[in-house]
């Protein structure tokens, strides 16, 4: 086990594609609190109210929904420029573009899966305007609690054909560390959760039920504390949100979450919670498939469209994320219908 | 609709049977963080933190799990006698007991379902040992805050082969006041919550899907902050209790629920949450079959034992509470297993 | 003790006064998080996300901060007129007015301290506009969790020089239970904590350092749950509001406060906890001097604005709120200043 | 700005001594619910449910109050021998013992306020007995939810004649990062909150008000939640605990906070909230003395022991923590007494 923080520091932003840019940015501005820092072309920038950068989500106009790029940001230019000759010697690598609003030249490369990546290391510190700026001197911004309030982009979750080969990719050229996996009856890996620091999970890779290679399963954004989830679910359901699933907590990494579906058809995650890991010597945890079919960490079963549905959706079923099922629990005679205190 | 207290104040206790004395008791002190207050006979006495009687829950051992009565204490002695007269008049009264720990004469009767109820006035108000006393004296107890650490009985849920019959009882001569119930399409009642105060729910009618008389849905216990729900989750499951409902908010009553299964087979709940009803012309909601079909608040679909298993169990099924079933997903070629991040 | 609800069910509405209404309303809506019911005149009437009447805070401009009145609903018209002719009897009576936004005739008389109070029963149900309405039918409105998102008006506190006098019209003439009171060790009576239902507190009064009278000490808007507390003090700082006093936790009464004053001077409190009084031979809790100079719950000590503070203030000081004072401890040598870890 | 993570990983445990053994380790069990791993000679080590390792505190008998040791963990066996270099070279290390209960070859030595440290590498996982198997493979003990119920050692508060001394010794020869300062108006250093990870503080100095050499300010626990930080108010409050500093937030560093003192006068805090620092240019934030005036995070004065008391206690008083003052607002005519609603 390696200690975290070799060359790269934190993914400092992801790009999600839209084919609904106006719902979508309405979703991310009045129903998950962030604030837009600029727009440029098709894109627009978003910021949490807890990120030091000036923004952790680039919102890009698309034909189909999806993951337009991750982007990680490096401790320093030597430890980028390490990286980048890595990566180059491994063949995933597209080259350098100048940059993008809030940083400097990045280093284009795909995953074995297919997804973008970039790496950087300039980048500006945010800067709050005037009713913006907060009451502590130790926060990059004022807390103005707008509905789910997201304090910052924490995790990416990647769909992958091959998960061991994603995860080996990302231990051996990027530096992360293995944190947990799965491995079915097969051998084959289902799961991977990743991270460049001593949370337990920043990058995951998960089996793709499709072999389509690149998609995405869903971007989740930080809220210090499990009773936020709770306020949220509230909050978004009376918005019209679709809840894929209601607040309960992982097995897997112990985050609490809440999962639900922005207009453009993305999986979007509110998450909290989590443990770290602290332990020089840490050996990844391995979940066989027996253990993982006791469901979530107090038992809920995970919905199923959470295991297929990935953007953009190759299912051949109508466009846009799945609709939750009504109870199938038969109502007639004496058996109560679903939901009866 | 009629204000609240009409002559009934709130259920005092509520006698639990159990075929596994030792281990429920263990149960309720270890787990459920209750104190012993006294033991008779085959009974022992149980209180939360918060209760002003000396108990709220009778332990009883017995040959089969279930309910063994309800005692509602009236307003003062008039109130009493009239309600009396009222059921006796209604012809399910039994006649009068001399009282029971830490309360005074008892007028028993059964609801139509074959439920046993009984109504007092008299009662001794707690005194704490030296090793109970609170710090704050508009408190009855200490907060031991041992495991679920459940402040008083909250409410009792009964299976009824008949809904509509047992609401009617409950709200005509008892004087509960209806809040919400479910209506199925073929007319037929589904479930009733009824509340001698402004709490939302402080007893519950649902239909039983066997028609086997006086069997328990479940009985529910308080915790100030659904935060507590959560923790107790954690703290049950590493304690081997089987969770049957994790941690989710009801649609009807807007209570926020866990469900376990004691070890003497009966189903308890932990529950907070809920709303109060100040309106004086408040109109009982009726949800219909469509609506229930949604699920919980969230959208969580209730697992199918919620509307099948009461006790005594009577499924002809081996005795004890229902095992949790694990996932049915297939896992197999890229189809992820349950519980995937 | 008598059991609650008598004749009158809860307090419908509060009217504050104001003499910066634009900023005061702009405090309601965008930190308080209510919505403008209605207009009319020099008021606009305000509710939170769970109030079932159209509103329960009327906004008053006017040229000096207070309360304006406090409208309690009957149970019905005959229990109104009921407490009509005690009130008339008592010779505290002013007479009726046709009614106002939302409800009907309603009577008016002041109590000994010379706060005005209004009596009604007929009031019009809350029917939300399509932007407004909620996903679950049994509660009245779309939660928009916006800022402190209080829920409904809770309590009334209002200042008396002579409590004692106060508390006995309360108590005898418009049916109010006491829970708690403060003694003094000269005999005299300083704080009583009253309600009609089984909440700890609806209706308080503590004595007034000034005596003025009719002053306000606070109103009290609910929210579900202490976290939403801690939630409210992060957007309420962040948003230049002064904060009189942070999130903690009552002795008296076990409410969790937060106090802070709206832009017209007068204090407001986002409040949530609490106990139910369940026992219907409750006995008031005393509380003696001594016992009230440990502090609050958890020993916090009041700030000395709490006791010598109410609108309209009558201190001969500039208008406007108290401003917290900064840190008196000496820094200087060795001394640490104030708040080091 | 260096990354974390350099060659040392976490303050792996720390000793605290106690004149009053039994009573203090009573309180780290019944109180803060760690269970007792091992005892050896005149310590006990003591750990918190999330510790990986078998312990977090150990408690050795003394004559006064204060800390033992602090002990540090190095990423691995090459990484310590160059901290150890390093030591050695500044002139205050004292040479290699063999090792505790769980861990191996330990290097010692003093910070330049006299404070011993110890750094090691080789470690004993923690192995659950049946008792304390968790149901999660992926935690590693049982949560027992015993009273504040706390997870692992957090962070270390030190006090330090001269903090500016220490914090150079702390980020150039140990490695830590700091996060943030206090710097009074005479350009002196009050305080200083180090880190070897992204969490926001593990390590801090904070100026001695007397000269004495080589004290605790205070060990702190962590609980997942600010929610925790109230139940275990309310749980030691009736466990006749002092409290010195109720729950409330920080600005500094932004913890969640509440103090106590265990029997043996030393203090102890549950924390809890807290920030990240993932930007790699990350500059320390600097507070003035008029900044820190203000008080903590809403605007709460901090009591005044909390910048005078530490262990050993040299202030010359009577032996035992400080007893938190009553109220000094007067009490006669018509001032409120402290604390009224």
């Amino acid at each position: 086990m390696t200690r975290p923080a070799g060359d790269l520091a934190h993914i400092g932003h992801a790009e999600l594609l839209t084919p609904t840019a106006e719902e979508s940015l309405r979703f991310f501005v009045d129903l998950f609190g962030m604030e837009v820092e600029a727009s440029e072309g098709q894109s627009v920038f978003l910021r949490g109210f807890g990120d030091y950068g000036r923004y952790s989500l680039k919102l890009t106009e698309a034909p189909l929904p999806g993951l337009g790029h991750v982007a990680i940001r490096a401790w320093d230019q030597a430890s980028l420029e390490r990286r980048v000759g890595a990566i180059e010697a491994g063949g995933r690598g597209e080259g350098w573009i100048d940059g993008d609003v809030g940083h400097g030249p990045a280093y284009r490369f795909t995953d074995p899966d297919g997804h973008r990546f970039e790496l950087y290391y300039e980048q500006e510190r945010y800067q709050p305007p005037p009713r913006l700026r907060p009451a502590l001197k130790n926060v990059p911004q004022r807390f103005t609690g707008r509905g789910a309030a997201v304090k910052r982009l924490d995790h990416v979750n990647l769909l992958a054909t091959d998960v061991a080969a994603n995860r080996r990719f990302a231990t051996e050229q990027l530096g992360y560390r293995l944190y947990e996996r799965i491995e079915l009856d097969d051998g084959s890996e289902a799961g991977a959760w990743l991270s460049l620091s001593i949370a337990a999970h920043e990058l995951i890779y998960v089996a793709d039920a499709h072999a389509a290679g690149g998609r995405l399963h869903h971007l989740a954004f930080w809220v210090d504390g499990r009773d936020e989830l709770l306020r949220a679910a509230d909050f978004l359901l009376d918005a019209d949100v679709p809840i894929e699933a209601a607040p309960s907590k992982h097995a897997v990494a112990n985050g609490y979450f809440l999962y639900v579906f922005e207009p453009g058809g993305n999986r979007v995650e509110v998450t909290s919670g989590g443990y770290f890991v602290y332990d020089p010597e840490f050996e990844p945890i391995v979940w066989t498939e027996a253990e993982r079919a006791r469901g979530q960490a107090w038992g809920v079963r995970t919905v199923e469209s959470f295991h297929t549905y990935g953007t953009p959706d190759v299912s051949g079923k109508a466009n846009g994320p799945p609709i939750p099922p009504t109870s199938a629990i038969p109502v007639r005679g004496r058996v109560l219908p679903d939901g009866v205190d």
